[in-house]
């Protein structure tokens, strides 16, 4: 197929390698301005991997939007309302838009795949690429399994065929709000490890995943979604990437916090931790997990007090 | 309270020391003939923990059992029916039995407290002790949650209000069979875990815990449990400290296995995965994992084939 992936930081640069070498024409896009894009074009590789000549380049969105049956988008999850607005200025009907970031709008909490049709008055399908991954690993070809979703079972079934491999297995996914909750949230369980680790509390993360989830399928549950769907590889599987990885943005962000480090930049769950706190006042959901990030990061509360708070409340029963 | 603890290995030496922290009468028993009990009549101390003056050490079984109204047993799970037939033969009516060991029986695939419970022809009370935590954090006040289950909730509130601590919070159990089928099962899980770790499919484990609750799950459903038990702190929430944690005796058994490095001994999940077979055909229920785990360890099959096979298979739903 004709793919274009917009976006040209680790993950959209990987989608490029990795639909390339599925045998697919890929196209990959980057700013004008990014330092991304400049990188690649005079080198051809990041710290990652190495593209291969057969990927073409360019800062023309008009021209990757004109090639591709198939559109990857992997840009920050805040930036892609307006990003949609750009794109719904172009001829894009009939074009299959495959969103490839995990988040949700930080001023409404409302998921990307919404956030992304409100702006497009065009007929065109949109679906999601989540679950576990490092690109450090598949770039080694050790395997993973992911999920594609979308509300239309043609269109998962389509992007599966084309994209499924030996490396990257695919899960049909049949939860589309579930899943995009849960992928989103999982940022935020992954700055709590981090906060946890860094507080040297490790061992904690074995309730934080059992309470995590728990109060993650709470919140699927309360929007209408099936609240199993976050046991399954887009949250909690996940978490081997999220909770444990010396790898993972959101745990070291957290880590970082918790010690008055020096970090790089806010990471996604620090905007996704307020999505959700809005979600959780909207449907009148308890999440006390996100409750306490939030307090850590954005109200300068303590984090040992906070986390401790959390684990240690007076005895109850359990499934509460 | 009087507090007997039966078994002096690390974990059974450890609730001895914790037992006498929160102000019981402690006395802790082992085998004539263990190593560990040497070590601890001649030094008073294991590679974990000092065991204050306080806590009364004896070889005599009757000695123990008389002065106990509370007893903790932490010996191996396949010993349990021959101990438990012992015990049978003293005067142990009325008295609290806490079985704080994760297995099943192997020969029978039988739940420990059932085991117990049909070698007992007196009128006593049994609970399990379940959940996540090291002793090595545990010796230095780093807190952790855990679970306490049996089928008498006055029994179950009775241990954790004399149990409870700022270190140790306990929730209260609510479906024995579901914490006991989860807390041994969560072995078999980490020998798996140490399996992928050893082949250099870490990143894999994410979707081992999707994957590897849901076939759980499944189980104690079938056997008329709460399929959500599986996710709480018995199971799921033992995952940080048997899937990811370096100590766990299962995870590094399961990376000596596929490597052929020496292991010390078989882990616990060895034998439980062999119970855990026999409930699958007894109730009807697949368990990839489990029988992936179980064809490598005692079929001698190869377990980069047995595990890409398990988590590459062909494209499905994920719910299925």
């Amino acid at each position: 197929m004709k793919i274009s992936i917009l976006g040209c930081g680790r993950w959209g640069s990987f989608l490029s390698w990795y639909a390339n070498k599925q045998g697919h024409e890929v196209l990959l896009w980057g700013r004008d301005a990014s330092q991304n894009y400049e990188k690649l074009l005079q080198t051809r590789k990041n710290d990652y991997l190495d593209l291969p000549l057969s990927i073409q380049l360019t800062n023309n969105l008009d021209e990757a939007i004109a090639l591709a049956e198939l559109v990857f988008i992997a840009i920050s999850a805040q930036e892609l309302r307006s990003f949609a607005k750009q794109l719904n200025s172009m001829k894009i009907a009939n074009k299959t838009f495959v969103l490839c970031m995990k988040g949700l709008e930080m001023s409404s909490g409302e998921r990307l795949t919404r956030v992304f049709m409100e702006e497009i008055q065009q007929p065109v399908d949109v679906a999601i690429w989540v679950g576990p991954g490092h690109v450090q690993d598949f770039v080694q070809d050790i395997p993973n399994c992911m999920v594609i979703d979308s509300d239309n079972i043609n269109i998962t079934k389509l992007i599966v065929d084309n994209l499924g491999s030996e490396t990257i297995r695919f899960y049909y996914g049949e939860d589309l709000l579930g899943n995009e909750i849960g992928a989103a949230a999982k940022n935020v369980i992954g700055i709590a490890a981090g906060m946890l680790d860094g507080l040297g509390y490790s061992s904690l993360k074995g309730a934080l995943m059992s309470r995590g989830t728990k109060e993650i399928a709470r919140l699927v549950k309360a929007m209408g979604g099936d609240e199993m769907t976050v046991y399954g590889l887009g949250h909690l599987g996940d978490y081997e990437a999220t909770v444990f990885s010396k790898h993972s943005h959101n745990r070291r962000f957290g880590e970082a916090f918790v010690k008055n480090e020096p970090f790089e930049k806010l990471a996604e769950g620090a905007a996704t931790v307020k999505a959700l706190l809005q979600l959780s006042a909207q449907y009148d959901v308890e999440l006390p997990i996100c409750q306490a990030v939030n307090s850590v990061i954005w109200e300068a509360q303590d984090a040992r007090e906070q986390l401790i708070k959390l684990f240690m409340r007076p005895v109850k029963f359990e499934r509460i």
